[in-house]
């Protein structure tokens, strides 16, 4: 009820301020008996950390991940997967000549008058910085669902007002071999210079993140309040900086008449398909065996590097001009969250379906 | 997580098939003490009903809700309120042709999948009947908001390819008192014939809901993974049909920069406010006081009326036209299911913030 | 939260007032496609209701239940179930006389602390008459759980201070066919007798309930907090006039050296038991595959026929003489709604576990 | 679900086994700007601790909390509070023995058969050690519910055979200044003298540990399934070595009439109070202003230091000598477990009961 906490049977539960400590979390509910790739935990980290070019904040966070319990001798013991993450390159004194105003766009107004009490230095619990626990959730999440022949890629298709064509095949191995995780070649080329052009102007770019999951059979959803397309939706929009979300046909499905948007069943060799996918994998709430597609909308972040205006705490107008170590496009790093989040989602509904047979 | 519960301290949990005898539901939560009007719970189910000219199913149902409990010398006992409405209006026969056959794009095959045994009556419990009992709860919500000042509704701003133009600040009289709860009175009378022209040809439309939520005061929302944004779009994604939702500057924002989209902070008469709504009245996933603004895309629904190919349940090719009586445009009807996931998500949370203080 | 839903996979929510329209409930989380034997329902509801000889309410209840979804042509759907009864036989005015007065023991007091609007009549919510909506799902839970070879039983070990001989194999039949649910006839003989005094002086009396659980397997239940017997308990003190559960050796327990409490492991046929079973079927909270024993502890219950000192809502002073038809004795028709908050509780953990395999 | 979290509101989730690296817990939904006084932490978790005399452990445990978030400036952000407190002194290969075998009355078998790995050192998960993480969430919970002028107490009541004499007013200094916890000093001298005498025969004592919830005003608790007796029973059973626990009367009440048995109502100076207390402070489940007892029965621990008989996991006969450093009766270091398990209820039913207003 905090808002801490994700998911039904598998469930993550984090902590941490962006300059206390530590970040962490505690896993619950994951299969025992399941041995875990921690190398594969680093590179999910990785994925996400900020040493990654020009797009990136320059502080230079090393992740190191530290798993207190629930593994023994390489394997869950099904018991609660607890894990830290020292903040060690933390800069608080970076932000105290900005103790008491309130950041355009950020949650520092917000959270004033929701807890009346604020750890102001980079944003506290606000910042995205939380989203490594995500990150490491989502990534023994993702073994998990790859030993059951599921998998989850999600690649940058927009950044600012550049389009890259579809690349729904793209390999895991094309799209991270591309500085910005985006495998049309071309458009990662122009997106690079706008976000050169952005950077030179202390500015920030947003984007689209489109996210594949291929390999889960039909059946798996729930009806009403929990259909999987709902709990994708709550699931991604708890990402920092999301302004939408849409699956299968989106929002471009209000221009389509329903004998357009009408998936056609078809039989090959005994398997049911669909002709199209404009359902996005799920109908009525509940897989039918088709890849799940959806995209992401990211805003631009709200840390440009410009003057700006604004108030004080107690009202008064002030100007400021973030300091810090900032992105100037955040959409390539969010990539393995989107891949994190879902997978949680994945994950935990396939659990709830076992629980039904 | 059976998918039939929705809510953490205000929670509504429903029951019923479209054909079954009756469907209803239990409202936990809702504060003690409070009158409730009847007769505006009436209201809303009449604006769900179907019985509102040419774009909508000719079965006249007539909803009579019966409420069994919780309310006592009309004002609410804290206890919960259970409900049920009839389906007095039902004609099963109508479906028996297509016992075995899955209907494109509808619930059918992957309610199979998932439970081995269904009622293919009209769908069951994927019909978008279900959603009667999601009113009733939204009609008590709404009533609670109104009278702490909080007013929630929405419109119709896009059937097909027709755009409304900005009405935001249309009147909840102009909305209803329009044949299709669209406030554009020039791009109604586009709408209505692009209806009129899909019903000749057995076709539906889609089309986009727009929704202001006015009133509600900052500090509402929780952090991480319940940003009120997130919950919003699990409510809102949990309503048949729909395919997308973005919150504000929603898609949009990815074309523009950090400068632009940041919302300058002001100081009015000590009232904090900002200067733009690209953030859509939540600022990292809590209320900021502006008003909540966000787009709803919803499908054109899957019941067309003219022959299609599809497959039984034996995997047999087939060819079907759905008889029955159905929506040409679910839109207009969908207005006060979206307001009503809108209100319980809002007075759920405004009642987790109580519990903080 | 508000205290209306039992269970996380297999989940019952119930509403009504003992004077009001109807109780009933939304069972969801049942397994789909299981045939369900509603003559078993009514025989449950007949078990508990108040049609049974000398020591109950002469309220003749006729508990017709309603099923209005969740199960087609006699099979569940693996959608809620919602079911009503009707409060057919009230007669609210029997307690008009006492509208603003506080019973001693009763909720009336504290229902008005916490919600400050009450049904007074027949205690409303806090009556035992919700205890049917309990008993319901019990009952389906009984029929599952007894289809995978777990059967469970309750039966009365003790009125006033009456205490049965050990009777843990005492069967079904043996112990319906008692008046009391006891079925140790010299016993049962004595408490009859305890029940016909008390009936003269207008009073009540308690007992205890001992449950049995056999044929569940080893491996049900959840470490720390969740402990199969602390939902066990969580459930059993849920009941109206419990006031205490001790499970296996119990308070007695305490009385004996950790050398005599040990139940040591032996092995039969490959099969693993303990020779003793002090621990009750559950070690460090999860099953051990060894019959599953607990008792609960009911007080005499409020309703007596005596002139009581009490005060009213202003602070009054008064006498009153409660009317209406109650119970003398309460333990023998407590017996179903044991069996079916423990049938709850099984059911739920089995279903949890699955999801885990 | 997997059972490592507590609570509704204020919420604790625990991780970590008794020879891992750490254990620890996430807080979540604990109230912001709350004043947290680490020492008053320390002094709990001491409380708990093996360097206590007699009657515990040889295993001298230094529980240092270290807290990574949820608090800034000293006091509480309403985020989640993450702490760990490292396994520091753990001698792991005192287990090595005994690492396929089922130790008599222990989790060994039970873990072994739900999860199908274990870790065998120190009963994992399932060893008591986890409670520490409990007293930590119950050492915040009880500042935060003396500053609102709740106070809990519990208080050694009996231990083997020894019943100490009603203690219900005695002091918590005179409490903590016994060495048994047991305020009746020529009870405690007598149990000391039992635990003497079973240390020397290398067995184990239970007892019973006595609770008093004072200053909980009227109106707090749940209706039906989440009385507030119902989630304390929940609370308690869930601790290791708990048969039993009861409310007020308790199985007492069984014994008596419900003539003896109503708590009068009484008022003086316009306080509503009743005469006696046999409902212990809970009627219909919620708090009426009394002051909340209630009694737990402690078995006597597993870990005994005679040979026993016993099987390994192929099912071999087997005898073993546990090893290790443990305590000879438990009850006493369990007294600060008790009252953290109940203060976590009491604060998390005060939270609900805000949100309802």
């Amino acid at each position: 009820m905090a808002g801490n906490t994700f998911g039904t049977i598998y469930k993550i539960t984090t902590f941490g301020e962006s300059h206390g400590k530590a970040i962490g979390g505690i896993i619950d509910g994951f299969p025992s008996n399941f041995a875990i790739d921690s190398a594969k935990l680093d590179l999910e980290l990785l994925r996400r950390s900020t040493n990654q070019g020009i797009y990136s904040s320059s502080r230079k966070e090393v992740d190191n991940i530290e798993i207190l319990s629930g593994v023994f001798e390489g394997k869950s013991l099904g018991t609660p997967i607890g894990f830290i993450i020292r903040n060690s390159n933390a800069i608080p004194k970076d932000y105290n000549s900005i103790k008491d105003i309130y950041r355009p766009s950020h949650g520092d107004y917000t959270y004033d008058a929701k807890y009346e009490h604020r750890d102001h230095r980079g944003g506290g619990r606000s910042s995205a910085r939380e989203t490594a626990a995500r990150v490491v959730a989502g990534a023994i999440s993702k073994q998990y669902l790859s030993s059951i022949g599921i998998e989850i890629q999600a690649w940058v298709n927009q950044i600012y007002n550049i389009k890259a064509t579809n690349n729904d095949n793209a390999s895991f191995d094309k799209i991270e071999n591309s500085t910005l995780r985006c495998p049309d070649k071309e458009a990662e080329s122009l997106m690079l210079n706008e976000i050169e052009k952005a950077k030179k102007e202390g500015d920030t770019l947003g984007g689209i993140i489109r996210c594949k999951i291929s390999g889960l059979e039909a059946g798996v959803g729930e009806p009403v309040f929990d259909k999987l397309n709902a709990k994708l939706a709550h699931a991604i929009m708890s990402i920092n900086a999301v302004k939408g979300i849409e699956i299968g046909s989106g929002f471009a499905s209000t221009t389509m008449k329903g004998s357009q948007h009408n998936d056609e069943f078809v039989v090959n060799d005994g398997h049911i398909s669909t002709a199209t996918n404009n359902s996005g994998g799920i109908q009525a709430g509940i897989s039918n065996g088709e890849d799940i597609v959806f995209n992401t909308a990211f805003k631009p972040i709200a840390s440009i590097m410009q003057e700006q205006k604004t108030i004080d705490k107690y009202g008064n107008k002030k100007t400021i001009t973030i300091k810090g170590r900032h992105d100037v496009c955040v959409v390539p790093r969010a990539v393995p969250i989107v891949e994190a989040m879902a997978a949680m989602v994945i994950l935990d509904y396939i659990l709830i379906q076992r629980a039904k047979k």
